[in-house]
This record gives structure tokens, C-alpha cells and sequence, in this order.
């Protein structure tokens, strides 16, 4: 069986493993006030270009779309993303359960058009009405998103652009960032993320960690006790390090890159190989989730030999189906998954 | 230094590890659909002695608590509390953020009376304004409490019993279970726990994990869509081997309760040692956790050997301090730690 | 100046300012147990000629609206509405401030489509990871809607008959109800409401009163201890005589339609005074709400003499004005808005 | 039958009824922006004496707490309130409801002591643990109190200073506002409250008018969009009229004083009959609420002449009733209550 279903069926990688076992029995204090965390956060800092970042550790995506946007918008606002943006459909209403409304604008392969999102703000802050309305308080993004594509940087800059215009902060989902960093059709850096937006996360559940996720605020603007509102929500774990060794060994030797870079190399190989056999894909994905159109009668004997993700139906007689690589996947798997299809 | 200071001071329990690092490739299923969570919860099962119970996986004690009290109560119910319990204090209002109302009880040494529940209930259901009020829903005990203490197997089935009456679930906080379950002097088990107990949660963190609680509903009763609910609190971990691993091998071969003894075993020796020496206690914990009476003049030479937790003043010149012995003390440091007192 | 701004720009009905004189200084309990409250809710069930209608009075439609929602949603649920419904757009987020989602479905003239409704709950059952979405709770319209337009009795129950197939309530906010049932162009009677819907409210706001709305349960079916959530909102009158004694008066000898047939007679009139000028309009409306477009240079000088809502652009020289008739609107005034439109 | 059972059992003083009589046809704008709001606005402004304050209406007494509560905090703060305050007990958990601890102190006849909240505020921000506490971001009293006592202007000063060094709002709920203001034996005048409090407001519900509470905040400090968080809570009232025609009768020519002062000269011609007849008092209260002991034997007859409020059983052979006195009350009814008694 191969397994090609998401980015996050295995453990770790290795040396995160290694990491945990070699410090196990250190002692050290609790939530997320040790060393590690500490080294973690100088790293990140490091990397994104950003001395003054502020860094907390989570536990999963969903958690930290819920925590950031809720400590960041007041009673009042909401959050501008696109339709089928991550908290807009796969989060269990985590953002309306929190009290805040989702502000859907239409998507372009996932992406939020900075235009269309200025229209937006134009007009509600042009209408008479708006005290009756829900205020946009923030802009969400994802990178890459939904559907694995990957904005510009000048199109995030034109989006940083606008939320400035509007005083209201660009925040960027990074579940996938190493993946999106890594990605061959990119001119997006993380220290251009960390310019152009006030706070994103960098992904590791879905990049060789076994849980975690780094928020970094950029504008030294963390929300005031941003640890209690962590605390508040159940998310503080006790045992911070867990997810401060874990993003240490991350960013060391420049781990995260190397792993995002393998799983997009894998991606190449992919396309490159189905291209050559004729397939057809739902859209051009630079990342590591690719959207194959198969016809649904080759479907069934597929599903014996692969695991993948249901996307869509694409009419009557052919299904989207989601195949993501990751850090874990191996090249004679994916030769294999070649040559079934 | 001697690290006394709590009992989530280091990682996870060595066979945790090698057991993460085993089953590290394996391609398994998400959110906590894989085989190895199955495993675990059938082997919470039997240890449970109750082969109904419907068991779930979270990452930390607040979350958890947050979680099940929400997810048991109606909008319009509070949960009954010790007034020293957790939830009613070191959860920076988690369960008021979620909604709902501590109704404080008085508490005993951390531990709710069963009459004055009963009281409270009674007085309740008499007031002819109750409409106005917040509805009894639910009642939380921790064991051990706050301060070590256990309730005996009377106790709790009587608590038992009063919930009954009025028809509202007992939930019992086991954040330190296994130390409440090893203690020298407890008539309690598991499976006397999963009788009383609506629900109630074994912790994993305090108790050689990296993180991890099992929440048990015993009486086929957890609440509808549970899982989507732990997803819109943003608590369900991707990954959820992380915690599925980790209790399948603390239920393997008694591994929890040989541990947790561990813990019991240096505390019953520091105890021990303690009083031949002379020293005082607040109150009498057949736990882990032991509350030190120390002098002020003395305080300070100390700190710089051992971390221990401040817990409270004893009048001008006395300061009350928490030692905590867990699965990972090293009875040498014990030994040391006497000495120094 | 005429005042066509909106139906709520006079007090209340004479007849209901009457009787809160006549009544003023008799002693009655609170919150909604007098007797003029039992009364008022005797004749609405009658006029619904739905016996065991459970009948509740609040204060505002937005109020309503959040508190009918959220007492009868489970938390993993939120509600499926037209994109243009006013809980979507105009109630500054109240849905999502008690914790649900407004699932948008598209409008045609303000109004659900029931087969795109069956359409959209059909493919969230069928969606593999629907554990991870908001779950369609219940179906919410409004009659008349934003635009003033109807739903036929025939739409009303295949509506009924999809909500009944995925058994979800159906909600139907009534703000203007009395306007929809005193249309010149509807087959939609009280007991037709009351048969389709699991829950409506009967506007008073709007429709002559001071304030208050009625909610009718028309299934046995008052979410438990509606009148603590009513509480705990803030929503609970403590002189609920105040909703009681008015919506009495309005049920008596047919006030309430009365008033709203003359709201439509000068609808009516308005339509076709303008049709002859040569006015064109938005849409058909035929409730007390008409869209006008008008265009931009004859505007400022209108405004001089006309209070009317702004409504949208229609293209770069036209606007859409809303013009609203009310129980309280005079004949002349309608005469005087012809001639000088 | 006599009616003592509570100050709401009337309508509203019959200036209010003429008024809102006379301005019924009036077209005006809605949402609390007509000119009856603007009028009432004034004179409640004037008769503070601070002329920056900035006034808002609500309906009703647990919405305003809720809503100015919910408005003022952050996500990780509660409110410190008495343990008998209306928010801690009798408002069916309308602040948790908002995400709220409320903190509860010990109450002397229902009123903090300023320096036991002195030495609570100190010892919470002494506490290491505070971010996994729930942070005191707000104080509420009420004056009168749930007792019907009052605070001096001493006393008030004193909660005033404690919370301006902990640079937290000092609310006070009047619901019974005007009968504390004109209690024989207070030096308390508005312009004390509105020079202490940082906000307040000033009931209207249970001194005269339908429904309605003015809520004043003293110090330019009304929280950013407040009138959008009134809206999202449901609490807006579209005819915003009812409220401000109301306010502006009350205030005009002292109307509000001149009834509350009725309401004390009945209780202290109530309270000088009692005694004489030997009657016992559960305290000695200076406002419009009683709290006499009764027989239980006695109870019963009475019962059946004059409706009073249980308070609470005053050991196994005694009862606590509250007699309250309103605007409304009549001395002939007064006269025969002491006969009764």
C-alpha cells in the first residue's frame, strides 16, 4: 500500500525523536519557559530576519487560527478570508465558536485578490450602516492554501498594503509554509513573510513534527496576555518543551527547509511522471498537494493500492483526488505510485 | 539542584519514547483514528473494568476540563466545585470562557463534602427563583485534589449517589490519578472510579507522558458529535498517534500504576525522612504532592539546592511549600533532599 | 418632510397606548407571567390556530433572532440562511457572538431556494469530513424578506418538507410578518406559517408596537429552560406587561392585521402612483417595502423633502432607494411622495 | 390584596404614559438617535454635574450589566463583585455567559469592604501563578445593594482609590438608584457617584419608567463601538424613543427624585409602624426594600392579604420577607399593611 493521503500520517523526523530522548530527563520548567523554547525562538527569529519577533509554540492549526484571531480581533470584528479558506470550512465553526464572524470573499484557486479585498473594505467603511454589520478586523491567508498554490510577493505585498491602508493586521496561515517556501515557482522567502505580515505561523504538524506550530508576531504587537488568553483556551501545554525541542531541532542546520525541499522535489518528480503519462491535474499546484482528475472507473482498482484524499467530483465520470507528498515520502514510493497510474 | 518543583519537570517515561521511536514510519490515519489509539482505549477498558467505556484522547488537564464540563453542561447549567478546585482557579477561567459558571462549594483539606452538596442542591431546587440562576449541571472533584488528598471509596460513592438523586453527571479531574491510585492509603481503584464517575479523565501528563489525558465516559454517555466539538476548541491533534502511542504503552504490562507506585514510594521516603527530621506539615497527603512547612530564615539557603513551589504564607514568619515526587525522582535525590532539610 | 424611511420611525398603534394607560396601575407579577401575557398568548395561538403553541415575547428582532438560534443549535451546529438574510449581514454578528455559524446559501430576490437547500445538506451528509464542519442546525428565512418578497405557500412547505427530511428546524423570522400576510399577492395565511414552521416570530417593531416580537414554538418544541437563556441573554423584561399588554391589543378584534392591511393599501397606492410617473423599480415587491431606482440628479433635491433609505448603486447615475409604508402611514403623505417623485 | 412583593409590579408613573402619548406620531430617527435621547441625555449629564459623561440606554438591568461588563473587560479579566451581588446570583450566569469569572469577595450586608479588595487585588498581583489566574480587571457594587444598603461617600471614595491604583473601572449597578439617592441617611448625591464610579447607570425599571436603565460612563472612557456590541448582544432597540422619551420625563423638573422620595417616605412610614408594633428586622436598611421577620405561624394569613418576597428561613420557627416600597405605592396601602402586621 502507498500511502499518498496528507502530509501528516507519519511520526516525526528522526532527529526530532533523537532530540527528545537525548534531553528526556533534563529538568525543566513548565510551560514553555525553558530553554529550548527560548533557543527555538532566537532561531526562528534568526531565520525570518525579524530580531524582533515575537514566538509562542501551539499545538495544532486549527488552536492557533482560533487563538491568534480571536486575541487579535475585538468583539466587534471579523476575519476577512477567502470561501475556502481553512477556517472558513474545515475548523468546526473553531472562529464563530469564539464569537467572530468569518467575512468570506471570493477565492482564486484559494487565493484572496488584493483588489476585490480593498473593495470590500472600501465599501464597508463607505456604508451608513456599518455599526449594524460585523467589522472586518483582520485579513486571513493561507500559504500555500487550500489548493496548494502560493501568492507572489508582490502580491503579498499588495495585500499587506491594503490591510495597512486599513490599519487592520495580514495574518498568514503557514500549515504547509515549508512546503510553500521550498516550492521551485517561488519568490517568497520567510523573511519576506515576516515583513509583509503582522503575525503568521510556521507549520509543524505537517512538516516532520509530531505537533506544533510557531506563531510569530512581527510588529511587536502579540496581543497583551497573550499566554493567559493560551492558558484560557486549554491550549498551554504543561510540558512546553515538547514543542520548543522540537522547533530547536527544526531550525537547526536549516532542518525545515531541507525536509519541505525534499517533499517538494518528490512533488516535481510526480507531476513530471503523470504529466508524462497523460494525466490531468484540477490546477497548477507548485506545492506538495496535487489534484489529479481520474476517471472513476480506474478509481476503485487505484484504491486498493494507493491512499489518497476525495477532492471533488469533476462531473459524472471523473473524481479530483488530493495526492500530497511530504518530508516522509520516499522516491520508490512515489516511482511506484507512477507507475499504477 | 534537586528539582521537587512539580511533577511535569521532565520528558516522558523511557519506553514512551522507544515506543514513539518503533512505530515512528508507520503510515497511519488521522485524528486519532488510528490503531494504535484503538489499542489503547481497549486496554483503558479492561483496566477499567468496564467494557462500555467510550474513551478520548486530549493533550493537557485545562483543556480537557474545558472540554468535558462544556461539552456535558446545557447553556444554562454551571458545574459545582471545591472552591479550591483547579477549574475554579488556575485555569484563567477556561470554564468561564466557555460559558458557564464554578459554583464554589466550601472545600476540606480540597475535597468536597458530599452533605453540603447535597445541601446546596437541595436549597436549590427549593428556590422558586432557580430560574434566575445557574442551574447545578454537573459536579467536578479532583483526586488526588489540589492538596494531595484522596477520597475514600465511601466518599466518592456517596457523592455518586447525591448526583444520582438529582440526575447530573459526576466528573472526577485524575490529573495525577495513578498517584491517587498507588497511594498507600486509598481503598479506591480504577474500575471503583469508572463505577462512580460519569466521567472522568486518567492524566498522562503529570504521569510519564509528553502530554496526553484519556478522557473515560463510563455510562455510554458521551455527548453527541464529541469529536467535532473537540475539534472546534481546536484539541484535536492531526497527529493523533502522538497521544494513542503514549497511553498504549503506559497501559501496557501495568506500566502507569508501576510508575505512579515509583512516585508514591518517594514520597511515603521523603515523608518519612522529613518528620524524623523534625518537620512540619499543612495537612496530611497520602500523595505525591507534600505541603512543607518551612521557615522564612531557612527558606532562602534551601532555594539555591532545590526547587520546590511556593504555596502559601504560614503566618509572618513560616511559608508553606509544595515538594512534588513524580515517576522520574531519583530516590538518591531524595535522600539528598532530607539531608538538606 | 415625509418620512418613507422605514416602518419604525413612529411610536405605537393608539389603541396599544390606551391600554398601558388603562392598565398602568394594576399590580402584576414579573417576567412574563401576568396576565395580559397569558392572554396575548392565548389569541396568538388562536389567530395561528395552533392550540399547542408555545408562545414567548421578547423585545427586538436581533434578540430574537440570537436567542431563537442559539437556544435551539447544538454548539457543533449553525444555521443555514440566505446571503442577504439579516442575521447574515445586519445584526453586527450576533449569530457568531453566541458561538454559531451562518451557513450562506445563495438568494434569489432575498429568498432560499429549496432544492439548492436540499442540494447543500445533501452534500454535507455525504461528505466524508463532515466531522470537521459546522453542521447545517437549522434553516432560517425571512417573510417578507430584505426585499420585501414572499415566499408562496407552496415554497413554504417544500421548505418545510426538505428541513423535515434532514429533521432541522425551520425558522422564520417574522419582523414584518403582518405586511407579508396582508399582501395583495400571497396565498401564505398565520396557520400556514405555523404549519410549516418549527418556530417564527410575529414582528411587533415594525408593525405597530413600541417594541416586542413574539416567538411561537408551533411543534411542543421550547428548547428546556428557554426562559433562563432568555435570563442570561439579558432579554428577560422584569415589567414583561409591557410586551404582554401590546401584543394583546394587537391580537384583539384583528388589529394586527388592520394595521398592516393599511401599510399595504399604501403600498399599493405608492406602486401604482409611481408606475404611472414612470418610476422603475429594483424588483416586484408586494409588501410595505419598495425599491426605487432613482436616478442620482434628481436625488439631492428628493432628500430635501423625502426621508428614504439608501439601498444600493445602480450604476454609475441611479441609485435604489427603499420607500416604506408602515401601519402609521398617512394617505396624504403617499399622495404628496406621487407627485413630487 | 396589598402589593409589596417587589418595585416592579406597576406600569410607569404617569408622566411617562402622557409623554410618550404626546410624541407618539412624532417621525423620528431610530437606534437611540432621536432627540428625546439627546434631551435626556442632557439633563442626566446636568444632573451628575460632569459634562463629559457619555450616556447609553438599555432596557433592562441584567442586560446592562452584561453588556458594560462583557464591553469593559478584556478576554482574561473578571469582575470582583460580593458574593450576594445581582451578577453572582440572580442573573442565570449572564456574565460567564460573556466569558466572565465573576470574583467573589465576602459582602457585608451586601456591600464590599474596601480594604478586604485592597488586599485581594494586592494578593493576586503578588501570585507567580496570576497568567494562569483570572485576571481583576473590573469592580462591581450596587448602591443600593441586594440588602437595600447603601454606601457612604467614604466608604465609596475608598473603593474608588483601590481601584485607581490598580487602574481598574469601578461600575456601580443603580438599578434602585433613585431610593438610594433619597434615603434619609445617605451624603451620597449623583455627582458623588459620577466623580467615583467610572461607570454607572441609573435604573429606571424599578423608579418609575416601563423598562430602562441609563447607563453613564463618567470618564470619556465608553469602550470603542459600544453602540456595535449593544447591537451584537441583541439589545438595540430599533425604537430607541421608548427609552429616551422616558429619561427625559424622569429628569425633567426632578422627576426621578421627587418619586424615589415618595418610595422612602412610604418605607420609613412603614418601617416607624413595624417597629412600634415590635416587629424585627433582618438589618437596618435606609432604602426602599425591608427585610422584616416573621413567625411562620403568621405567615400564612398574612399571605393571603398582602403579597411580600421569601428572602430566606430565619431558623426552623422564623421567616425573612422583603417588603419593598416603589413610586407607586400608596399610603392608605401602607397604613393597612401595619394594621396587618
Amino acid at each position: 500500500m502507498l500511502f499518498f493521503e496528507s502530509d501528516y500520517t507519519e511520526g516525526a523526523h528522526e532527529k526530532i525523536l533523537q532530540r527528545l530522548a537525548e534531553t528526556n530527563l533534563e529538568s525543566l520548567p513548565g510551560y514553555g519557559s525553558d530553554r529550548y523554547c527560548e533557543s527555538a525562538k532566537s532561531k526562528i527569529r534568526n531565520a525570518c530576519r525579524c530580531p524582533q519577533a515575537e514566538v509562542y509554540f501551539l499545538a495544532g492549526g486549527t488552536q492557533t487560527n482560533q487563538i491568534v484571531i480571536d486575541a487579535m480581533l475585538s468583539s466587534w470584528e471579523g476575519v476577512a478570508a477567502a470561501a475556502t479558506g481553512h477556517v472558513n470550512v474545515h475548523e468546526a465553526g473553531a472562529i464563530e465558536h469564539s464569537g467572530h464572524k468569518v467575512l468570506s470573499l471570493p477565492h482564486h484557486e484559494g487565493k484572496l485578490d488584493a483588489g476585490e479585498l480593498e473593495a470590500f473594505l472600501d465599501e464597508f467603511w463607505q456604508d451608513e450602516n456599518r455599526e449594524h454589520m460585523v467589522f472586518p478586523g483582520m485579513v486571513y491567508i493561507s500559504h500555500p492554501t487550500e489548493y496548494g498554490t502560493l501568492y507572489t510577493k508582490q502580491e503579498l505585498e499588495r495585500l499587506s498594503q491594503v490591510c495597512g491602508r486599513f490599519s487592520i493586521p495580514l495574518y498568514l496561515d503557514g500549515a504547509r509554509l515549508g512546503y510553500g517556501l521550498m516550492s521551485r515557482e517561488t519568490d517568497v522567502t520567510l523573511p519576506v513573510i515576516a515583513r509583509c505580515c503582522d503575525v503568521f505561523y510556521i507549520g509543524g504538524t505537517k512538516v516532520g513534527a509530531l505537533c506544533g506550530e510557531a506563531v510569530v508576531f512581527t510588529k511587536k504587537n502579540t496581543p497583551p496576555h497573550f499566554l493567559t488568553m493560551i492558558k484560557q483556551k486549554g491550549a498551554l501545554l504543561a510540558k512546553g518543551r515538547l514543542l520548543g525541542i522540537q522547533f530547536d531541532t527544526l531550525f537547526t542546520d536549516d532542518l525545515y527547509f531541507q525536509i519541505s525541499d525534499h517533499a517538494i522535489a518528490m512533488a516535481e518528480l510526480l507531476k513530471e511522471g503523470l504529466r508524462k503519462k497523460g494525466c490531468r491535474f484540477l490546477l497548477e499546484s507548485p506545492t506538495n498537494q496535487q489534484f489529479v482528475i481520474l476517471e472513476n472507473s480506474r478509481l476503485e482498482t487505484l484504491k486498493k493500492h494507493v491512499a489518497m484524499s476525495f477532492w471533488e467530483k469533476a462531473g459524472p465520470d471523473h473524481t479530483v483526488m488530493r495526492i500530497a507528498t511530504s518530508w516522509a515520502t520516499r522516491e520508490e514510493d512515489v516511482k511506484k505510485l507512477i507507475d499504477l497510474m
